[in-house]
Formats: structure tokens, sequence, C-alpha cells
């Protein structure tokens, strides 16, 4: 992730204050972060850093990197950064972190002080929730299989151990899953954003239950159909490329249990409701469901950057935010799991194996395009690394189903 | 919990609606809870009930009765019955789990519309929560001892068996608890509302750790200080008579985990950010912290007869204003268990042991407090097993702690 740079002569001013215009708008800019052990090196060849070992330089290549990073921190640097205004030298995971963690600690002993307001989206309509997928993941699945497991699941996994392989910890998440689902044979699950399809289509295999697979990726439901037909579970197995608001009218009756992987965060927290009352019409009343999503410690916007450049729509709520998905229907959470940890381990794979296809991933699209992923996955692990992230798994169960397991000991026994 | 009427002549009149006044308006009390199966008879010894076989019989002994019910069916019910005007023949628990049943059901598929607003407390002042807790707790401990454990543990156990026996139970609770918090020898622990000492003494004895319990209770920390005194743990454990908001004052330095079993129940959702951020300047970087609390599927206002009789002052949060007490320091919730049935099986357990001292009971006291305390136990029973109430253990961290146990598995290996 470091680049080398062309031949500056350094002139640091650690200390001192810097003389010129440049120098001091430059000074600010690690001001306003918290004065991490940073360099920074100017276009007109000026040096600023902050005290002890710089972590990282940061080459400003013209003066509008400078005023990105002035005016918008978090929107300066992705932009900067992806479009090569801005080089990097150093561990671009680590740099995040630090810079995450200053963050936190200026916030840390405000407690009940201003926190910045989220700014809640409109409700979105169907089209525009489709366009927004279509951003992300009809990108082209030979480029997901560049740098994911074979199931291609782009969701956190689950390390049984610290030692498990990725591929082996998307199998373990979906067993996780499914043991706390306590899916039995023969039963209906309908699961909503499904991906490529790896748990659907793990879980009609090792569970013998029948399931109704949704999501609006047409490039994935493709795969995910292609799959099932390949290992012979199309009669178990239904991919319908729909939205999740449609599957009142395309599932006929009840189901047993309501899974959805990963599509909370495309939902939008003024939409909770609506799905939590869906959820509720969909069970039976011996019926479970389960919601993993990324979370936050406290409510707060999404990082422009990663609205303008990866998720545009993405929502990520804080715990009581999501939990209040379940208050309406007065749907019990039985059980919640934070899997942050999991997610840094996950994202620690996915950015090996990213960066070992580099040449490759360039040669797909662009420069640009490299630098993006490699931005967006090394801040996602910085932000699972250091607590700005949450992974949270929610187990639940409309009121009438008092058949719950007395204790977990069931998900830790082979 | 069955008594014998006075004889009376059956003329049920199910079906066919009442002519006399009072006939139609013990019709419109067993409406307006939804039709249970209940034959009403009244002092003028006309008898009224619903179709299907009666689940129990209530007697009004006098228009006051039939006059409570139709006005404020949850006092009326509370105080009729514990004062006598109201006799009572079936099964307690079966007919108010029945009552609870039909009340969810009239809300669900409701979904998003009205729900009764919550009436918020205003803050407790440190010398009401005084008098709210002595209400409860300083009424003997010769009391408690009758139908609780040998450790006094007056909230929900943990049965890993449904077979295991409630002394069982309540000292798996307390391992439980300790595994969730990871404690080391030579820790320190703070308790918050330590009830008689069990969790404290039991965790010293243990895992090694060091312990400040605080509790407002003077009976209870008497019995806690002569129980430290006669194990031999004095040194290694403190009860303290004071609030939990004196805490800060009372602890040098901080503290490597926090727990508080029970306690939330009795501060008052509008205090949970203040004792958020008190926990959060109580906890080491790397600490971790603990609490177990009564909670509800949404938030909706503690029963009038609960609050007038049992826990003046108490407040039973929904799990979304339970966990909203983490954000404002962005403490990590890395962990909730909804122990339900757990409290089931507990109240199961306190309910037989309190019925087998029911003349014991009747003696220290009289037959209304028999009759009230009986109904808490019974209607608490209810709540757990219908799911009126939930049981929620949160475990939580500092956002600087990253020392997680990557799973749950250490929980259940002995």
């Amino acid at each position: 992730m470091s680049e080398s740079f062309a031949r500056f002569e350094d002139r640091p001013e650690s200390g001192a204050a810097p003389r010129s215009i440049t120098g001091r708008l430059a000074r600010r800019v690690l001001a306003a972060a918290g004065d991490p052990p940073v360099r920074l090196r100017l276009w007109t060849g000026e040096v600023v850093q902050c005290a002890g070992t710089p972590l990282a330089t940061l080459e400003l290549r013209d003066a509008g990197a400078l005023w990105g990073l002035l005016l918008d921190p978090d929107r300066g640097f992705g932009h900067g950064y992806t479009s090569g205004r801005i080089g990097f030298a150093g561990d671009l995971t680590e740099f995040l972190a630090d810079i995450f963690r200053r963050g936190a600690a200026r916030r840390t002993g405000q407690g009940l002080a201003f926190r910045p307001r989220r700014q809640l989206l409109r409700p979105k309509a169907i089209a525009s929730s489709r366009a927004n997928v279509h951003h992300h993941y009809d990108i082209g699945n030979d480029f997901y299989r560049l740098w994911l497991d074979p199931t291609l699941s782009y969701t956190c996994a689950y390390y049984p151990t610290a030692q498990a392989t990725l591929a082996e910890a998307q199998q373990a998440k979906i067993h996780h899953v499914a043991r706390k689902l306590r899916l039995k044979p023969g039963e209906l699950v309908v699961e909503a954003g499904c991906g490529w399809g790896g748990f659907a289509l793990t879980v009609a295999q090792h569970y013998g239950v029948r399931v109704r697979a949704f999501n609006i990726s047409h490039e994935q439901i493709e795969h995910a159909r292609a799959a099932a037909r390949t290992s012979g579970l199309a009669g178990q197995v239904e991919f319908i490329e729909d939205d999740y608001r449609n599957i009142p009218g395309s599932v006929t009756g009840r189901c047993d249990a309501f899974v959805s992987i990963g599509m909370l965060e495309h939902v939008g927290i003024a939409h909770y409701a609506e799905l939590g009352h869906l959820v509720t019409r969909l069970l039976e009343p011996h019926g479970r469901g389960l919601i993993h999503s990324i979370g936050r410690n406290a409510a707060e916007p999404v990082s422009g950057w990663i609205r303008d450049r990866i998720f545009p729509g993405g929502e990520v709520p804080s715990l009581a935010e999501m939990v209040s998905l379940f208050a309406p229907d007065e749907l019990a959470v039985i059980d919640v799991e934070n899997l942050r940890p999991h997610y840094a381990l996950t994202l620690r794979d996915w950015l090996n194996a990213f960066e070992r296809s580099a040449d490759e991933v360039r040669r797909m699209f662009d420069e640009e395009f490299l630098r993006t992923w490699r931005l967006y996955l090394a801040g996602s692990r910085a932000a699972f690394l250091t607590g700005e992230m949450q992974l949270f798994q929610v187990l639940f169960a409309p009121r009438s189903n008092d058949d719950w397991a007395l204790t977990r000991a069931h998900l830790y026994t082979s």
C-alpha cells in the first residue's frame, strides 16, 4: 500500500510554526485530525509534520488536495487519495486506525454533550435502491472472485479460532447463523438480500430446508441460479430477483425462518419499522429471524466519501436504532452478538487477497478504481479494529414463539 | 392458589346478554380483557362467563370490586384480589398468562399504530430512591429466607438444564456473569446494587477478585457484611451502604469490571445516560461491564398495581431504551442474552417455595400481605412465560477495550 514518491528535499518544520500560508494551512489540517504522527509534503516542497515518528507520509500534489482536506477531511482524503492528488506512503490501515482513535478520544468524556446529528435519508423508492445496489454489486463477479472466498460471501465471516482461513470462516458463519435459527429439515426459510447465494445453498444442502432468496442485484442472482443448478439444489432453493419489500406478494403463506445477512445497511433507518412489520406478517407463530448488519456504538452519519463512492444510500444504525426495528411488533430479541473482531479478521483476509490481485484489478479497471477499493477495504478494517464500526447479529422471534433454546450451548458443540 | 367460595347458586348467562345493569357491566369487564374463558360470580348471585371451559372463577364480593375492574382493570384486579374483595379459584399464573396473551394478540398486527405512551418519571432524588428501596427490600430478611435460595439471590437465575435446582441455578448465574466478564485474580470489581451480597462473595471466593459492592438497603448490607465476616472474605469484599450515584466519590482510581444485577429497574430511564457516563469514568481502558435487567419488547408503562404495591419508582425499559444507555459514551455492546425462559423457571421455584411457606408468611404478616406477594410472584411468572417481560444481560466495554473473547465458546466449557 506504499508508493514511491518523487524525491523532494525534506524541509521538516516540526515544532516551529510554518511561515508560509500553505504551511500554516497544512498544519491546520493536522490539528483538525488530532495531530496524528504524520508527515505532509506539499507541492511547494514544504514539509509539515507532527511530533513523533511519522506513521505515514502524505504528499499533497496540488493546492486542491490541501483545500479538500481543509474543507471536508473525510471526502478530501478519499477523493484526493483515489484520484492520485494525494500520494501516500505507509500502512493505510494503521494510518486510518490512528485517525479513528484520535476522533474517538476527542469525543470521549464529552459523554452527554453534542454529537453530530444524523441526516436521515428520505424513504428510498425501490427504483433508487436498485440503482444503489447496481452501483456496488453489479460491477462484475470476476472482480469479486479475485479476493472473496469460493462462495463469494461478501459479509463478515465467523472465525471459530483466529487461525481459521477465510473460506473456513465463511462456512462457519453460515453454520453459526443456521444453528442460531435452529433450522430443521423441511422448514421454509426466506432470505432477504441473498448476495451470490452462499447461505441459501449451504443451508439447503446441510439442513434440508427450502429457501426463497431475494436480491435486486441481477449479476448476483444469475450467479446464484447457476450455482443452484450445478449443485442440484434448484428444486430446494429459489432465487428471486426482486426487492425485499415485494416478498409478501411473492411468498404464499408464512415461513419458519427469516434471515437477512448484510442487507440492513441498504434499507435505511426510516424503513426499519416497515421491515419489522413485514417480518412479523411473514413468520409463523413458532418462527425465528436473524438480522446481521454493520452497526455503530452511537448514531452517526456514514462517511461522506463512502456514500459518494462505495455505498450510495447506505446507512449504518446504532444498536438502539437497530433494535427499535423489533419494538412496534413486539418481536422478542433473544440474542445479540457483536462480531466486530471477526470483521477485522475478514477484512484482513480480503485486503491481503485484494493486494495480491492488484495488478489484475488495475488491468480490469484502472488505477483510480484500485485506489478506491484499497481505501475502502483498509478504511473498513481500521473501522472494525478501532471500534468505529460494529457488526451485530440479532436473533429474534415473534412474541408468540416460546420454544427458545434454554441456553446457547448448542452453538458451541459439534 | 385456589380458595373455596361460599356456595352461590350458579345462574350462568353465557351467550345471552345479561339483563341486569351489574350483569351488563360484568360482561363489559370480560370484553375489555379480550373475552377470557373466565366465570364472574357477582355479589348479587348473578354469574357471567365467556364461552369455553372456565379457566378460573372470580368472585366479585361487592360493587366496588366491579367498579375497580371497569375503571382500571390492572389496579382493580390487584387491589381487589389482595384486599379479598375479589375471590379467586383456579390457577392464578395460568389465568394471568391468558390475560397477557389476549392483550398481546389485540396489539399484534397494529404494528406501527398507537401504543400507550410511557409516562417518564421525573429524575429521582437519592432520598426518594432510598424510600422506594426500603419499601421492598427492608421488609425483613427472614421473609426472603422462606422462599429464596441460601444466597438470597433475588434476581433471575440461570438454569444450565431445566432440571437444575434453584440453588444450583443461582450459583450458575453468578458464574455465567463472571465468565462473561472474564474476571481475573486481583482485579477490582465494582457492583452497583448488590442485594444480599451473593454475587460479590462468590466471585471473590472463586475468581480471586476484590469487590466494592454498593446498596442502599440497610438490611441487605448488614446481612452481606455478616456473610463476608463468616466466610473470611471481609478483606476482599467491601459492602458500602450508599447510592450508586455516589460510587465515583467512594472508589479511588478505576476498576476492571462493573456489574449491576437487577438494579436498573430502579434507576429510571431518565437516568440511563448519567449511569453510562458514570460507568465510563469508572472503567479502566481494558474494563468490562455487565448490566442485568428486566426489559420489554416495546416501551410500555409498568403495571399500575405493581407501582402502587411492589416497586414504587420502578421502570422497565425496552431493549432500545436499555442499549441507549451505552451510546453517548460509545460503550460497545458485545453480547446481549435474553434470559426470559430462565426467569419463568426462577419464578416457578420461588412461587412453589412461597406457597409451601404460606402459613408462615400469614403468621409473619397478614392475609393481605400473603395475597399481595402471591399475586406479584404469579403475575411475574405469567409475564415471563408469555413474553410480557424479558430479562436482558448486556455485556459491554469501553471503546478503548479491544481485547474481546473471539467467540462465546468459553462460556460453555467447564
